[in-house]
């Protein structure tokens, strides 16, 4: 038995059964975005040259998508994100000038979201950079977990879906982006039109942006009922939002946003635009519910944090599980198809 | 220019001048044992395989250490660690059984020192196990800093130095640890006495004890006015707490404590001990410098939180640099030979 058997959730499960007593129920023990702490909020993420991120990527970006991918899941408790620290494993031959667009990537994340970077460790790795952050905020008074949905609520996100995984898909079939744009693949020529839609979905997937202000709202206002942040595919991150709340979900597929360049793109590349909003992954937008009876607050979403609430469908009761509607009515089960880090491509056993 | 000609402070310095307005100064920011946030100690140290321990080592111990020498930072700010996030880099095809026995020790050390373990991140990393750890304590009343050493103070360390240096060259000849005691390398057959020795040497280097109870003691009492935790060994770490406080030190060469083990192996490998007592490293002990009036505070040290406070040597004037002293009288300046990660074996610049 190895972890490609067991994939990232039977480990953490099993982990978390053999050690029931060491810890505490979500979400002052694993099992939400970010764990509470007294009036603290801690999430760690790591990053792997390889899995997350090459070294063709700009350092500057990964720097800064490192803290944000680490920020996303403050905002997704309702937090403020107050500081963090970083332990960098790096390759003794590494270029400086790649080590100094990394910290200016990190230091530069840290200034925008107003976050301190107050400690870290730096270490060897023979085999690759390794980015491990630990972000630490400031919960508000209501906090948001993933449990606190109810049939009937509102199931929204905060932005369009799939153009990060698009521009994953970009980055592997060789295209590039530095300040100036998007550049093809060596040696291929691409029209200017191309090149912008090009350049829009890889900055969705090396500099996304923490949806920090949506989350203090959505928290501190008392709009919504549950939340997480989306990093491993609506698919997986609704189901393990539904199965933390005990209920189900229909889905409306036409509801489902993904930009004018994603679907062109799609079009295009011949891929399922809705496919990748579904599964793709890493769009680290926020997922949330809102009873109807707050629905109203929602037209005071603050500027600036992503499209705005944009409803994708309701929640159900349990025994209905997960459904996506076509516009005629009719429904299926939604797959659990997004990301596993150990078992890629493969179906993802939730939570 | 790469990290190998930059040295690990090197590059360190160069991050903190090029950001230095990101930065707030030690303890608040980076560059001390742990960061001050608030009414919290927070620390990040990470390890990584084949070069801060390899997979043949016990899986138990490795989980244990990892979470050891972050709370052994806690301690070195006098703080009491609270709970601690886990970002976990592993290989697909790692064993479960591997896998298990890291998180059991993990689990374990957390008990042992009564610390919760809040969360993690899981993330594959194709080549080789990462461990990076962010630990969070409590700050006593008063912290402990490297800044408040000054002539005149005492110097203490809160255990015998070197054993840690030399169980990691017995693991590099090839022997082994288990939990019944110590093996030689296969093949070879080694006597009784040896193999107390060597597990005594493997142990002090595979688990470390954080010296929280000390830390806590000289921090809430007043009684120390410098710490830090001996991480990269003497001759580096008090080089660092020197540099911080703007002072020099005198340490007596027949009063740096070496253990018995220690010496019989030295003496057998024709090895100097008092080499790796001075530069070995990953002692993890408390390394503290206290004020004459307030040395006989000294008496109440804790039980079992090291062999207890002993004296090595006296803080001087910052122009007297550092010097080691003969029984003789006569002085020689200790070099910094301890562990730089980005140049193993070359001398380190500190701080």
């Amino acid at each position: 038995m190895d972890l490609s058997r067991l994939g990232e959730a039977g480990f953490v499960d099993a982990l978390v059964r053999r050690h029931r007593r060491a810890f505490l129920p979500p979400p002052h023990g694993p099992g939400d975005d970010a764990a509470v702490l007294g009036r603290s909020l801690v999430t760690t993420d790591a990053l792997i040259e390889d899995v997350h991120f090459r070294a063709t990527e700009p350092p500057f970006l990964i720097g800064r998508k490192s803290l944000a991918v680490n920020l996303s899941d403050i905002a997704a408790m309702g937090g403020r994100p107050e500081a963090f620290v970083v332990a960098l494993g790096l390759p003794s031959g590494l270029p400086a000038r790649f080590l100094r667009a990394l910290v200016d990537g990190l230091a530069d994340g840290a200034a925008e979201a107003g976050v301190r970077w107050i400690g870290g460790d730096t270490v060897r790795s023979p085999r690759g950079v390794v980015i491990a952050i630990t972000a630490i905020g400031r919960r508000g008074r209501r906090i948001l977990t993933r449990q606190g949905a109810r049939p009937g609520d509102g199931v929204y996100v905060s932005g369009p879906l799939g153009a990060s995984a698009a521009g994953r898909l970009l980055l592997e079939a060789g295209f590039s982006w530095n300040p100036a744009g998007a550049a093809g693949p060596p040696g291929r020529r691409i029209d200017p039109a191309a090149r912008r839609e090009a350049a829009e979905l890889l900055r969705a997937h090396l500099d996304p942006r923490p949806r920090l202000a949506a989350g203090w709202f959505l928290a501190s206002k008392g709009v919504a009922s549950a939340a997480t942040d989306l990093s491993d595919g609506l698919s997986v991150d609704l189901r393990r939002l539904c199965h933390a709340s005990g209920v189900g979900a229909r889905i409306e597929r036409e509801a489902i946003p993904v930009s004018q360049a994603t679907r062109a793109w799609a079009r295009r590349r011949r891929r399922d635009a809705l496919d990748l909003a579904l599964h793709g992954g890493e769009d680290y937008e926020l997922l949330f519910t809102v009873p109807r009876r707050r629905e109203p607050l929602l037209a005071r979403w603050p500027k600036d944090s992503g499209a705005g609430p944009l409803l994708i469908g309701r929640i159900t009761a349990r025994r209905q599980g997960l459904r996506i509607a076509r516009p005629d009515g009719r429904t299926e089960p939604i797959p659990p198809l997004g990301y596993d880090p150990f078992r890629p491509g493969r179906r993802v056993d939730t939570p």
